[in-house]
């Protein structure tokens, strides 16, 4: 038997359901806060990433020759293709709001949080260079969790690479390296691992501390700053979440330019679930006109280890009615009879099987539907059906036409 | 400039958001239909697809060797996923009732109706060898163009394999290949050609035309036609939509061994719109027990065509709603503004730009807004919003809490 490739996922209806859920959620999120979708290609040429999205995606990206001798990959990241799209565009009216699900891949080895074949919303605002733009995207981020119903779960960080490498320029000038790596770093690598990095590379352990715990903010006036205090009020005020200023936020990605967040759960037991930030120069960079762009991608990996240990994934789908045809009579009837109910909006499974009432009602509560209408002459000549509740065995007989209102409270 | 490979498409908000308005629609119907959302891999062993897709399918895919040189294939279709599915998973309660909506990828020269990469929504009954479960299908299939509003503008034609089996068996024996070539092609080849093709493989003319026609099912009596009488009846009573019985429709792809159907725009001018049919062999195949299977698939690029051509390709959206403040009192009191209209499900977005508010009426007006929150420290102190309705340059202020009403006919 063929089996399927490693670190790809198939989703039985059971999963599928409740993804199905979780992304919908994203979407309608993303349009309560005016964002518009987009889609792209899977596919874009390598050139697209190189130099762009920093070696650790170039050396996991899933790229190949195609039969024309191009050099190809699937896409690792959507910000380059955003990118694209909008320098090939002079017409658009910025700033551009957008978003997106879909899928991405990466050649890496799979792990906990990590398959090969992801799926990620990505939203973005581009064309403003305010700090208002990376608040409302912070926003729009905690606004998802909630409506998850995990924001109780989770913290989100905020931090500023300008603000740091000022920082880094008084207090540890020329490092600027190093203190990127070993604030990135700073909860996955051990206390002694650390300190000895620290002492190799030169930098002093004391300023470092005041970075990790925030002291080195402490009376200390910038701009930046102020912008991140703006941005902590507006998401306060706009979906009522707390953010932490945090600089150990830095953010891998070679990219980003200015602020910089992430959320992830209390605990740190997991990856981040989302990341983002600023990345005023990508689109020059890619041949368009200079376009300041802040925006953040979450994935589905993450989001759904941590919705499965809070005991929230599950799916919230309306109720099903099976028909369930008893004779020939029945089953000429059962078609008109579907008619009716999915015209009013129901889920209606219709038998497609030469089989029996009691197959028939075996198959309906092994699928776990809630309700079987039972047809056949009788109900055909009458224009009834009788209705089963599984759960009681109650069964009861009611005109066709009168449906409407019972079924209405069966959604 | 990186630019777009070939064949593929970027999708901005305009179109996006009526693609997107598409897809819920067949996801939608597939629901009320009792199918259930399943999702796989974009990327499978190439070996999944040979000798089951047919050399039609094999020459066109994107196959390459990944880093552990392993040969793989972006998906051309999606049945060997489903077969494969079902073939690993031995307590699934049949008959399965899925859909799927996903891109697939084939490396062939694009030109009108065909792109390298394309969506497609693939519906498919698995376990039931009965009639019922084509019907089921066709009707579907049928109830999603209704949906669409173009089943008015084409026409669903059905066929079966075992029928045409037997009657050439019967009027054209040993033609099998020849026949099943000429009625495939019958409508896309000139007449000259029909006729030197007939002539030089032996073909009798005149019983060919009667296949054409479907004279030759003038009192044919066959078991495999009384289930294409009966899946006409059920179409026509549960969709309230007529099927044509047609011997042309044989469909290209290597599997299929009994029901076959496709719709098609009534002029013939695109391709056709949807296409599927029964499949009993395949999970067998593939190594799975002996199951028989049924499904269609239906691209988005000659959907969009028809649906452009009738006019129909619009966004049927909500509509929306832009908050511009005018100083920093006006900004501070926008974000809980947001947060309250957001909360009765508006699509509100919000200026994220340092601008002043005659360039946001600009953008507002430009984005296709209908409706301007304008918002100062006089309607925060006051707790009030000033609504400006584009369109009439009406503007009235009205109590933040007294919007619930007013808005609720803004949706």
């Amino acid at each position: 038997m063929v089996e399927r490739l490693r670190g790809f996922r198939d989703f039985y209806p059971e999963e599928q359901e409740i993804r199905s859920d979780v992304f919908r959620t994203m979407k309608d999120s993303c349009r309560q806060f005016g964002f518009k979708e987009i889609d792209g290609p899977s596919v874009e040429n390598v050139e697209l990433f190189a130099n762009k999205s920093g070696m650790e995606i170039m050396n996991q990206m899933f790229s190949f020759r195609d039969k024309g001798e191009r050099e190809i990959a699937l896409i690792p990241e959507l910000t380059p293709t955003v990118s694209r799209m909008v320098a090939a565009r002079k017409d658009l009216v910025k700033p551009l709001k957008w978003f997106s699900v879909q899928k991405f891949w990466r050649y890496e080895e799979p792990q906990s949080g990590r398959t090969r074949e992801f799926y990620q919303l990505n939203a973005d605002i581009i064309g403003s260079e305010s700090y208002l733009a990376d608040a409302e995207l912070i926003s729009l981020g905690a606004y998802i969790l909630k409506s998850l119903g995990i924001i109780g779960f989770t913290k989100i960080r905020v931090s500023s690479r300008i603000l740091i490498d000022r920082l880094i320029e008084k207090y540890l000038p020329g490092k600027r390296e190093e203190v990127y790596y070993v604030l990135d770093r700073w909860s996955k690598i051990s206390q002694p691992d650390r300190e000895s990095f620290v002492k190799e590379n030169g930098i002093d352990l004391g300023v470092l501390s005041s970075f990790v715990d925030g002291k080195i903010l402490e009376g200390y006036d910038d701009p930046e700053l102020q912008n991140l205090f703006k941005i902590r009020d507006f998401v306060s005020s706009s979906v009522g979440v707390d953010i932490e200023i945090d600089l150990k936020i830095v953010r891998g990605i070679a990219y980003y330019t200015g602020c910089v967040f992430e959320a992830s759960d209390r605990e740190d037991k997991f990856r981040s679930i989302l990341g983002g930030g600023r990345y005023d120069n990508v689109i020059g960079q890619l041949g368009g006109e200079n376009t300041p762009a802040t925006g953040f991608a979450m994935g589905d990996v993450v989001l759904e280890n941590i919705m499965k240990s809070k005991g929230l994934w599950v799916h919230k789908g309306g109720k099903q009615i099976f028909l369930a045809p008893i004779d020939q009579q029945g089953r000429i009837y059962s078609t008109r009879v579907a008619s009716v109910l999915r015209s009013i909006g129901l889920k209606v499974d219709l038998n497609v099987m030469e089989r029996g009432i009691s197959k028939q009602l075996d198959y309906a509560s092994k699928m776990g539907y809630e309700y079987v209408v039972i047809l056949g002459e009788n109900e055909a000549i009458k224009e009834t059906v009788s209705l089963k509740i599984l759960s009681s065995g109650q069964q009861k007989e009611i005109p066709l036409t009168g449906t409407d209102e019972l079924f209405g409270a069966m959604k």
